[in-house]
C-alpha cells in the first residue's frame, strides 16, 4: 500500500514548508519537525527589531499553516542526530523513522571565527533575536535620556550595523527612520534626530548584489537619512557596546550583526562533505551523494546556478528547492520519471532603505525611490501567510506612514515567572532598571470585579 | 516662580498615569519614573496569555502617552529607595529631588508565604508574565502531541488556574475556549477538546464580588465550557507541573496563579505603617501620616470606602486615587482650598467568561450572556489608549469571533543573542526543544538581495 512512504522534513522555514505543501496530494505521510512552533517571515524581522511590526505579524504557528493538510503532521522537536543507516531521526521528543528525508534546517549567524562577538552584536534570525535587538535599541535611548554627560549620551545613541547586504541596509535605514520620525517628540533630554547610525561594509559598496547605479542610490538614500556608510572597512573587534573598525574604536548603544551566515549542523548529522560556509555539497538533484533518500534544500545546501554562481540564501531560492525536492519524492513514490537536475531561476533583487526609498531589480524592471518602495511593500504583503496578517501588516504600514509612528516600542525582558527572579538583571540588559513594580494591578484580587471609567 | 514645584510620580500604571495627566495644566515639573518603558493595560493581559491578543495591543510606551504634555518627563529607572528627609528618590539612573511625591508602584503576586510556588505557577501582572504563561500553555499541547502515553497526554493537557476572581475566571474560560475553538484542527495525536481546565477557589463561589445569581451564572457558563470549578477547596502545595488540592495531587501542563496580590515595597521605602497586604496606611487625603508631601495611590495604598470596606484593587479605583492626588497637589501649588477626603465611587463590576459569556453589574444595570459580553468588549475597547490600538483590538476580536482563530500562538524563548547560548534550555522551559535551526535565512547574506515568488 503506497500510502506508507514516510517523509520527514526537518525545518519549517521557507524551504521545508514549501516542500510539505508541494507534497499535499502525494500518497505520503509527512512529518515536519521544527524546534520552534512557528514559521517566521524572516525578511520582515528587521521591522520587528525596529518596532514597526509586532512578532505575531511575521510569525505563524507551523501546525496552523498545515492544519488542513491531512497527510502532514507537525511536531515541535529538537533534532539531535540522524541515523542514516537505520533511517531514523533522533529528537528530544523521540526517534522517527523515514523513507525519504528532506533537510531544510537553514543557517545561523556566522561571526567569522569570532563567536565571542555574538553576545555584543546579535544577528537577526529568530523572533527572539528581533525582540532582543529592539530591546537594546530602545533601551539605549532610555539610558541616554537619563544621562547628563553629552558625550556618553552621544555614545548611547550611536548604532552600528555590521554588513551592507539587504538586512544591514534595511536595519540601518529603519533605525535612522525611527530616530528621526517616531522618537523625537517623546524625549526631553536627548535629541533622537542626532542619533548616529553607522553601516559598515567590508566590500566596496552596499547591496553588492545589485547593479552599480542602484547600489549608489541606496548609499545616497542612506546618507540622506544621516546613516554613515563605511565601505571597504573591516570590523576588527566587537566588545560590550564597542566596535573597532580598522584602528578606530567606536562606542555604541547597540550593535547589530548582518555580515554573514553559516549553515546549520546538517553536514555533521550526515557526515557529508561541506563547503566553507558549512553547507552540504549535494548532487544536481539535491540529494546527498551516497544517500539518495536524503535531500538537502535551502540554506543548508551548497548549490550553484547554471553559471556556476552559488545560489543566494534568499526565500525564493529556498522555496524553489523545497518544491523541487517534493517533486523528486512525489515522482519516486508514484513511479513516475524523475525531474531533471535542479535549476535555480533568479527572479530579481529587492531591498528597502526606508520611508519612500527602496531598490527593485527584476528581469526587465528596475525601480527605486517611492515607486520601488510601494512595489516592495505590496510584494511583501502579498507573500505574507494568510489574509489576516496581510490586513494587519498593511494597516500597520499605512498607519505609520501617515502618523510617522512606531507601534510596538516595547522593552520586554526575558520571560520570567518569579517575582524575586524578576529583580535580577536579564542577560545582556546592561543598565536595565528592574526593581520597582509598575502599578498595573487591576481586578486581580479575588474579592473584586472591574469596570472601566 | 511657581513653576518649580517638582512632582515625582513613581509608577506608570493606571494611578500614576492618571495623576500625571490630571496635572497637565498645573504649574509643576512632573517626573514619572517606571522600571518599564510601557504602560500595560493589565485587564486584557489574560488575552495575551491565551494568544488572542499580542503584547503591543495592550501596552504602550509611557513616554509616548505623555509626549504631548510639556510639563512632564518620563524616565525609565529602577527606584531603590526614598530619602524622606532630604526629599530625594534614589534610582539606578540617579537621584531625583521632589517637592511633592506620588507613589503608585502597585502590587505584585502574593503566594501566601509560599514564594517557592512562584516558578511553577506564574501570575499575570506584566507582559513578560503573559508571554511566559502563553509559552507554557502552548508548549504543553506541543509536548502532548509528541506523547504516546495517553495518561501523560491527559496530564499535559490539564490546566489549573488558582483563584476564582475575575482574572482566574477569565483565564480558565479563555484556556477552555482556545482548546475547544482554535486548536483542535491543528493537532493529530492529541485532542485539545479533551483538555481539562480546573479553576480552584478557596471561597464558596467564583466572582465573590458579584451578586449570587451572576456568580452562579459564571459557574454554569464555565462548566458549559468544560471547566471544572472547585470551590471551597484550598491549594496545599504547588510543585513542577503538580498542584495539591486538599489531599489530591493533580498533574498539570501549566498552572496559573490568580489568587492574590501584595503591595510593592513602598511601605519599606517610607518606613510607614502597612496592612497585612503590605499596603501603606494613608490618611483620608491619601498622604502618609507625618509626610504630607507624599501621597500613596492605587494598590500601594490601604484605603476604605465610606462603609469601611477596603477599596478594591481595580483600575477605576486606581484612576480615581490618581486624579485625587493630582487635585491635592494642584490645590497646594496654586494656593487653592484643598479637596475633602478621598471618596471612592464604585462604578460596578465586569468579568468575562469567554465567547458570548460575561457578567456586568453597574449601579442599576445587570447584564449577562452575549449582551454582557458585547458590553464588556465595547467597554474594554473604549478604555484602551489610542485609536490605533482600539482598531487593532476590535479587528482581532471580530476576526477571531468569525474564524474561531487565535492569532498570536507563538512560543518564544527568553531573548538570547548568542547562538551557542540559544542551544541551552531557557529557564522553566521543561522539555523545550531548542537546537535545530529553523530554515529562516532569506537575503541575510551580503551577496544577495531578495524578491518573493
Amino acid at each position: 500500500m503506497t500510502n506508507t512512504c514516510r517523509v520527514i522534513i526537518i525545518g519549517g522555514g521557507f524551504a521545508g514548508l514549501e516542500a510539505a505543501k508541494a507534497l499535499s496530494r502525494a500518497p505520503v505521510e509527512i512529518t515536519l519537525l521544527d524546534r520552534q512552533n512557528h514559521h517566521c517571515f524572516q525578511p520582515l524581522l528587521y521591522q520587528v527589531a525596529t518596532a514597526a511590526l509586532t512578532p505575531a505579524d511575521v510569525a505563524w504557528p507551523i501546525r496552523g499553516i498545515l492544519s488542513g493538510q491531512q497527510n502532514a503532521r507537525v511536531l515541535m522537536a529538537n533534532v539531535e542526530g540522524i541515523d542514516t543507516k537505520r533511517r531514523r531521526v533522533r529528537t528530544g521528543g523521540g526517534t522517527f523513522p523515514y523513507d525519504q528525508l528532506i533537510i531544510a534546517t537553514g543557517a545561523t549567524h556566522a561571526y567569522f571565527g569570532h563567536d565571542e562577538w555574538a553576545p555584543h552584536a546579535p544577528g537577526l534570525k529568530r523572533i527572539e533575536d528581533a525582540t532582543e535587538i529592539r530591546r537594546r535599541i530602545l533601551l539605549a535611548f532610555e539610558r541616554a535620556e537619563l544621562e547628563d554627560d553629552a558625550e556618553r549620551r552621544q555614545a548611547l545613541t550611536t548604532f552600528v550595523v555590521v554588513g551592507g547586504g539587504p538586512t544591514g541596509v534595511e536595519m540601518a535605514g529603519a533605525i535612522a527612520d525611527m530616530a528621526h520620525d517616531a522618537l523625537p517628540r517623546d524625549f526631553r533630554n536627548v535629541d533622537p534626530t542626532r542619533a548616529r547610525v553607522l553601516l559598515v561594509e567590508a566590500g566596496p559598496r552596499p547591496l553588492a548584489a545589485f547593479p552599480e547605479p542602484l547600489s549608489q542610490y541606496a548609499r545616497r538614500a542612506l546618507e540622506r537619512r544621516g546613516v554613515e556608510v563605511l565601505t571597504g572597512e573591516t570590523v576588527t573587534s566587537i566588545g560590550p557596546e564597542t566596535v573597532s573598525i580598522g584602528d578606530r574604536s567606536i562606542r555604541a548603544g547597540a550593535i547589530v550583526w548582518a555580515a554573514g551566515v553559516a549553515a546549520s549542523a546538517a553536514a555533521d548529522w550526515l557526515g557529508a562533505d561541506r563547503d566553507r560556509a558549512g553547507r552540504v555539497k549535494v548532487s544536481p538533484d539535491l540529494t546527498v551523494p551516497g544517500l539518495p533518500e536524503i535531500l538537502v534544500v535551502g540554506d543548508t545546501a551548497a548549490v550553484t546556478d547554471e553559471n556556476g554562481k552559488p545560489v543566494p540564501g534568499i526565500a525564493p531560492a529556498a522555496k524553489q528547492m523545497g518544491r523541487y525536492a517534493a517533486s523528486v519524492i512525489a515522482a519516486r513514490v508514484m513511479g513516475q520519471p524523475l525531474p531533471g537536475p535542479f535549476r535555480y531561476r533568479h527572479q530579481g533583487d529587492l531591498a528597502t532603505i526606508g520611508r519612500k526609498a527602496a531598490v527593485v531589480r527584476l528581469r526587465r524592471l528596475t525601480l527605486k525611490g517611492s515607486l520601488g518602495w510601494a512595489f516592495w511593500g505590496v510584494a511583501h504583503v502579498y507573500f505574507l501567510i494568510g489574509l489576516r496578517n496581510r490586513i494587519a501588516v498593511a494597516f500597520s504600514w499605512l498607519w505609520d506612514y501617515v502618523t510617522f509612528g512606531r507601534r510596538s516600542r516595547l522593552i520586554t525582558q526575558p520571560a520570567n515567572a518569579h517575582p524575586a527572579e524578576a529583580e535580577a538583571e536579564p542577560a545582556g540588559s546592561s543598565g536595565q532598571p528592574s526593581a520597582a513594580t509598575p502599578a498595573e494591578n487591576a481586578g486581580i484580587t479575588p474579592q473584586a470585579g472591574r469596570v472601566w471609567g
